[in-house]
């Protein structure tokens, strides 16, 4: 089978075996957001062609590939839901040569009835089920959109969305905090500055007000141009990690599902709440197709 | 005397008789970001000279004018400070035939010693002052970087900087929520859309996630993309006003100071949390710089 991870700026491809190991992948920077319109069949063909045998190979999509601005959407399924009901739930894609499958995407509700969703990384968390078994679990992974999930007896329970990344990439590039901030070397003194943010998370006033503070602190020369970037990340980090916790203790470590940067950052705001975590590589995408694949039999 | 309001991007200027009351003003949209290097002097006095008398009028300026990017950087004096703090620490400006003087912006810190600045407010915080006498209130001055001070004895006890109106606008203009909202028209239902935020911003969760949850109402065609902006208001005047609640009961009704539009939004969310205001006039600035005149002598 051939698996596709197609996201907004990025399409990974992955050839697999019958047990699901990885046989060849392929990556590109051809992201739906620079795919014309109407051609996404064209793009994927080029990519996979010389791995489609004759007869029908399954290819398995997920992603935004699956989305409004996709090649063709693939509605919500609802949580909980695990790797039965997305093989249920999958929306076929006219292909000659190969039968075509897309993902669905999530969807939950919290307590109060507000709705969340997700797409792409109900695939990775199908593969870390893959890994965890049955028992209950609690998975984290960073991004522009950070999602925390609850995974309950085999199926992904719950979860919750937190804009941290795309918070802090738009003021950095567009608020007074940018104006603040210079770029700078990584050193050890820009871990020090994110755990500061991390630490002034948790104490009151509130996110909007810790924000201001950052620029405040930058007036009062208490806050280098160079460690700005990293405070406000630790900052952000830190409320999103405080939010995740608020519900009560966790049933063990948080399974930490990212790309190798944010998964430093996290654990370090991890280690500062006397949270422990396990990582994960970030290929789990490739099992969470293989195993929504065995599903569909 | 005459007082000058110079803030980032209007300049407002009272001509007060010896009793503080306004005999004339003036209001160009000449902020400090429209002005010259170096050319402060002339469009003060271009602006005020119909103003000035033989001998040496008084002129008191605030406002972004004393920061670093303004005339002349006037060094934040530290709370708790009322008007007689206020006019020992007045910096001079040369200018001929006039005695212009500098107000201070304040600097405070909170109990974990982190700082926080306003420049600007003082002045209407003072002016407040001037009506409310030595009681303890607290004042909210909505806006950009909206502050909620304490007053305690006829001074500035202390303060604390909401970034609300700066984070709504930026990720209005340049975040995937921009994307989603649409202008439309002030209806009854853009209030309610802006309450449906307000109670949100106290259900659990964290402004983080509450602000991805606005994309996801959206997509699930809870959220019309007109009403995408009020509630994203609702949501982040919800956070700031829950932020400032969260030390305990305050000493009387929140003292109202602002632009009509916001302070309508204030209200509605005070009313939602079962808050007393008082509205106050947004021309307290006038009345703060006669009082800092009269502690001058």
């Amino acid at each position: 089978m051939i698996g596709i991870d197609w996201g907004t700026s990025s399409l990974r491809a992955y050839h697999l075996d019958a047990a699901g190991a990885v046989i060849a992948r392929l990556e590109t920077d051809q992201g739906i957001l620079k795919v014309p319109q109407g051609g996404f069949r064209e793009v994927l063909r080029a990519l996979i062609d010389p791995w489609l045998l004759g007869g029908e190979t399954l290819v398995l999509l997920c992603g935004m590939v699956g989305s409004r601005q996709g090649w063709q959407e693939a509605p919500y399924l609802p949580c909980p839901a695990g790797p039965e009901e997305i093989a249920q739930a999958l929306t076929p894609l006219e292909f000659d040569g190969a039968r075509c499958l897309l993902v669905p995407g999530l969807s939950t509700a919290d307590r109060a009835g507000a709705p969340d969703v997700m797409r792409g990384e109900e695939t990775k968390l199908i593969g870390l089920l893959a890994e965890l078994g049955d028992a209950a679990a609690v998975a984290c992974l960073p991004g522009t959109h950070s999602k925390w999930a609850r995974l309950v007896g085999g199926r992904i329970a719950g979860f919750a969305t937190h804009m941290t990344g795309e918070v802090r990439a738009t003021l950095l590039a567009h608020s007074i905090l940018g104006r603040l901030a210079e770029p700078g070397e990584e050193t050890p003194g820009t871990d020090l500055a994110f755990l500061r943010g991390v630490r002034r998370a948790r104490e009151p006033g509130g996110l909007l007000h810790h924000l201001f503070g950052t620029r405040a602190l930058g007036l009062m020369g208490r806050l280098a141009p160079a460690d700005t970037d990293a405070y406000l990340s630790g900052l952000l980090i830190g409320h999103e990690v405080a939010s995740a916790l608020a519900d009560g203790p966790l049933p063990g470590p948080v399974h930490l599902v990212g790309s190798e940067r944010l998964c430093r950052l996290y654990a370090l705001a991890f280690g500062e709440a006397g949270l422990a975590h396990r990582p994960h590589d970030a290929d789990l995408v490739a099992k969470g197709l293989a195993r929504v694949a065995r599903s569909l039999g």
